[in-house]
């Protein structure tokens, strides 16, 4: 990519409520970074949203008054062509099949989640073959683009794309650099003075290091009992003797691991009262397309921070940014392992530290990997990479598999029925496996 | 060792009601394998054994009419001293400390078992110490000896004994040897007519492939649903679907892990009815040495064999044959993993076949290594390595990050109260925890 | 392959003057391993020494009154169809083309030599493609046979085997075997009592351990300056100091490597006297055959050994015989490296000590790799490598860096030399670069 | 180390005619990175060269009007106590032993440089004992301090420190430094523009990769046959199609091993005409002592670049920056290979791309490596590894092994003669080979 000419960027699933976001980002970043056109794409179902949403793109616009063309479509193909860079956030089965990849686990005593566990299965294997599908018209219509995914589980979604797809991508998630932000607040420096070293994989990551102007300040963290978390995790607290003698700071994700007990009780009690995640989404969502309607609206609004995914358009910009000016800096993205962690294999996504220059973002070697955590990683990873080979060739064994070896399922019975049941749940996005 | 010379032999726990067994072993290969001198060395509390099985033991040399001199000692130096081989069947704190490591975790919702979670953790918290002293006095007294490991978890105090001594050292379980037995007898053959390939660690491994005179009954073996197993641990049938999805024959151990709830109900329910596995133990041993008692039994009493380490010795005598005489033949073995499994540690100890060379086992690379169970193998190999470092440190926090990371265990804060409430009833066995 | 049926055996390259050494090895052996075809194929060209080794063939099995058919034949694909066994020993160019792999090198200053250097790589460029058509036939007529071969390059040969087609193979040669018979022979034991370790590839491996009846003679052996040598390769004396640092006994190959200077001197005053080693080989095949042709003639004579070819036969009657038996025993073989020797690619041919089982041989991992020659083994396998590729798309310049990056090629400036000279000279056999 | 004070600075070697690019680059850098203190430290035989080159310092310092002060010292504790940044420049045995160090082998045939072969060898066997004496004085007096080393050869000795010494260190080299800057002449840009990749080790590398703005112009400048070289190694144009086939720019240096026959040639020619390349460093050397002495000289004077090691302090002063800053750049420095040569051990030192925080450069994953030079790469890095064994143990045997098995090196007599009369020569300065 020249590092001259103004971009073209596609956005797969324009019609989401996080647009605005990215919106904000690009005109933030206008003067060093130039969008020329700007694709808001979505499918028949959510042309509604896509109106709605890409107006509001055009009054953000309009408002800053840049000159990006902000352009609404069905067809994704058009889209595509000649992109620089495509995004994807999107939900193959909207919110409702969100709700049952929560519901059934629950109803079995298994963590209900949208990235791990059964329910990140089934999102992965409604959306794997979606994916794949957009990759062939990257491929064809704009074969030097980067496609950012950030589509949950990013980390199998990305790794499926790195495996099937020549297309290059890195996967997005937010909870890095809300880490940044949280250790920069903390010790009152800027993002730019603050160095965490993240090993792991997509919602799955430890930090073992938190450099603050070089000096590493994660003894001191982890004394404090200071913690970084996300609004969409329940936060209970970390253990103090656990996290000491773990020597690192896990992401919140974790807790379904580590507190495995208290959080499904919790999932529970919160169901019983609010619905799962995916109704309280669904609410505050309705909220927000209320807002973005309002003719008046020329800017992200503050209620959408609550939505979930803080800073994820600022991640994407920061890596938009660095890959258009061969930047160098360090990033946390989600890319293939190579040699980065021995013992997962080589194409294997992981979510680390990469260096990014204009030829993509190369992870750096890992410094410190607690022992302690390598089975676990090396558990979930493999239900990963099996989660993708089930999607891809719709092999039910592969699937049960992956379930029974996943470490939030208790045993085979468990995963069979699960299988079963979520199976049947989401028949009409799984063509692979009902041929 | 030449393999002209005949041999001296020292067995560590020698009053074990599995002494027989040994004995007769020697007594079958006495011809190509003569043993000079047997040493059976107890400690005081298992003097009055000691005696019964070790008159046994004499009655049996006799009746046979070979020159073995059969030694009893409570002196283990002595008994050690220029030995060729040294075996290991011990129980530090009796069966009353197995009784706790089974009953504790049980009574908190967790698999209560001797050789993997809380309870192997605790056992070999009391074991390894113990060994690392033998070991001491093997690089002084019999630096060339082989030491036999018996003693349960074999494949954690094996390893231990490889990294923290210089004494030649290999782990025997008589899982392996069954499934050669079971797989003779299935196809009508002679146990060398057969070959199974494990892949895996002691008493989490898999059966990978099962040749019978060249060809592999394997997916055969799986259609059929025949299965191998253990009078120790409760035999429910493996789900055909999953079986045949795994591509491989899980040691009936995997039942812990693969039917979890319904082992743990089982482990509930046996011990309301007949105590714990311990107390079943106490019992069959109580009359067990009541029959060797009888001066007129000369022979190892068809009883024992229900105690539940059937070809215990048949495997140990097999391997001593093999190395006294340079066999070079493929037995299954607990030794170093070198690069066999490739995401294991170099030092780890794993179960897999070895060809047997007076040098020793070495391991041979494995042909299938089923991705599926990866990650499973990993997490329960970073337990036991940990555990290791815990009993040779007394560090709280290495045991605590064991637990956390075992995958029978639920939750950190279970893993703390297992801790806490394990280590105190441990105390007096735990110097390194309690200094 | 089933234990129980008698075998129809494929030999290529049948006229061969070794012919009569490998039947004479299936005339001993039948008793254990009945063979009831033996198919001896050549190309038109060999007709004439076809009729007369096969003729002697078949007087010798006649004579030792044995019911195996004989079968003379030009048709190789009549030849394999359902064999069991497929051995070749051939010679693409014949000994003219030896010669020039010969005699170009030595005018440039080059060792000349039909297994390294630049004259192993046209030997190679010519052989791959023919050997590579040989397994398409097997492939489709005899998919379960056994592929062993001793045409060398034999550690290049076998490679590009193992990696463009499906055909089992194992690379044999006679060097290990002659190890284990001048081992046997110093400690007067008997071959199975010794265990030597062989570290490398074909002709150049380095022999790191001598265990005789479990004792490693190797110290012993290079303080006497013993060594083991073969007729065609000048046996100039190792150095003492070099040797006792080395640790390790090089196989008589090496001294092309360690002795550069004076095996290149020598070389040149032979070509001199005697012509080329090809020139030599060429009289005494001549002889050989005048000797065959003789029809009271009725076993192998006694002059066949002095060929350079010393028990070639009985390692792959051998090896035959394990495999049919599944023997297990250890042997030393060219076989897929997987993770053996760390340094090199998984899919590199190497030559190690193999477990010999009926689904094939299983290198076992070694024990002593000395760091010395860890480079030069990289570099000579790189140039093999390289090697191969060059041969199957007939690239120039990977021809080019392969004869570069050999240790024995001086210069670019000579490497290109000889690569222009010996392709012009090798025309008609290498369709691949002249197309 | 934090960022904000002021630093001090010790340079080992201090009355090197280097010097005052180095003080150059602090009075050019001052206001980003302020040093307090330079300390220059040389051996008494070396004092008189300290006055001139210090004296020529200070008046540098007071020119640019900078509150820097110049130490002038042989007390080299001093020096060092409390150091931020501690750099080695030293020739232990001085020119004398350089001259020994090419003259020798030249005369039996074989090239004779400093950085490697024979010559190589002993200069690293002379300086790996005195730097690590400096070692143990830098950890005891500045253990957080950084050791630049610039003493050739420059990846032994670093590998050295880093095996053997707890020190924190880097090796330096201008020729990477050179590349960028050629690359950016070429193209017309910054610096800051261009992204070489370099693989391999110092003095052995190759660039397969040359980024300017994003964009790979490395089959260009291939094409044009455009190169880099540096003063001190003679140019002969490298071949097209090698080059070609190559796929990468090899460094100068490579010419001793690809074009061995002609660079032996040019230095036999150029020693007969000029000396060796010691010979005419020494009348450089007393050239520029001449002009140093000038009083009124105040800045570097413009004949110090045909000294041969352009740039080198630009590199030193880059990294001490970005060291001090925790700038994260890229650099291309000798550090830990970690797992970034896969086939090289992890405690070897490799001269790759770094990126360079305030904790140390960490390395970057290699994106292109040829298969071509991994034998070669491999065979250098032993011998480098070796002959560190031997400087630390003073074992000839290693020594000869490390010297046979170098590529340059043609056999093993050779060696013999070439060790034998090299360590006579060098006796005084070798007290592990001689005690």
């Amino acid at each position: 990519m020249s590092n001259k000419k103004a971009l073209k960027i596609a956005v797969i699933g324009g019609g989401s409520s996080y647009t605005p976001e990215i919106v904000e980002g690009f005109i933030k970043r206008y003067d060093e970074m130039p969008i020329r056109e700007l694709w808001l794409v979505d499918i028949e179902a959510g042309k509604h949203k896509l109106e709605i949403v890409g107006e509001l793109a055009k009054r953000m616009v309009q408002q800053a008054g840049l000159p990006i063309e902000v352009h609404l479509t069905l067809d994704r193909r058009e889209a595509i062509a000649g992109a620089d860079f495509v995004t994807t956030q999107m939900r193959v089965g909207l919110l409702e099949a969100r709700k049952r990849d929560e519901h059934i686990p629950i109803s079995h005593g298994v963590i209900g989640q949208e990235t791990t566990g059964p329910g990140g299965m089934f999102k992965a294997l409604r959306t794997v073959p979606v994916i794949l599908d957009i990759c062939k018209d990257i491929e064809e219509l704009a074969p030097d683009a980067w496609l950012f995914n950030f589509t949950n589980p990013a980390g199998i979604v990305t790794e499926a794309v790195q495996k099937y797809s020549k297309v290059k991508t890195v996967g997005l998630c937010n909870s890095p650099i809300n880490f940044y932000k949280f250790l920069a607040k903390e010790y009152g420096v800027t993002e730019r003075d603050v160095l965490p070293e993240f090993v792991g994989i997509n919602h799955l990551h430890w930090v073992t290091a938190a450099y603050v102007n070089g000096e590493d300040k994660l003894p001191e963290l982890i004394g404090k009992g200071r913690e970084y978390t996300a609004s969409n995790v329940t936060a209970f607290d970390w253990d103090a003797d656990f996290l000491s003698s773990l020597g690192a700071i896990p992401t919140y994700y974790l807790r379904y691991f580590y507190m495995t007990d208290k959080m499904l009780e919790d999932m529970k009690a919160s169901m019983e009262k609010n619905g799962t995640r995916a109704d309280v989404v669904s609410r505050v969502e309705a909220e927000l397309f209320e807002l973005y309607k309002d003719v008046n609206l020329k800017e992200k609004p503050k209620q959408l921070e609550q939505r979930g995914g803080a800073y994820y358009s600022e991640a994407a910009v920061n890596l938009m940014y660095s890959l258009y000016t061969d930047r160098r800096d360090i990033q946390t993205l989600n890319v293939r392992n190579g040699n980065i962690i021995d013992f997962l294999p080589e194409d294997a996504s992981i979510e680390v530290n990469c260096v990014v220059t204009a030829q993509g973002p190369i992870p750096i070697p890992l410094q410190n990997v607690p022992a302690h955590v390598t089975g676990l990683l090396h558990a979930v990873k493999t239900y990963e990479s099996l989660t993708i080979e089930a999607a891809i060739t719709g092999d039910k064994g592969i699937a049960l598999q992956a379930l029974v070896h996943h470490p939030l399922v208790p045993s085979v019975s468990v995963a069979k029925t699960l299988l079963e049941e979520m199976l049947e749940a989401n028949k009409e996005y799984l063509p692979n496996f009902f041929k």
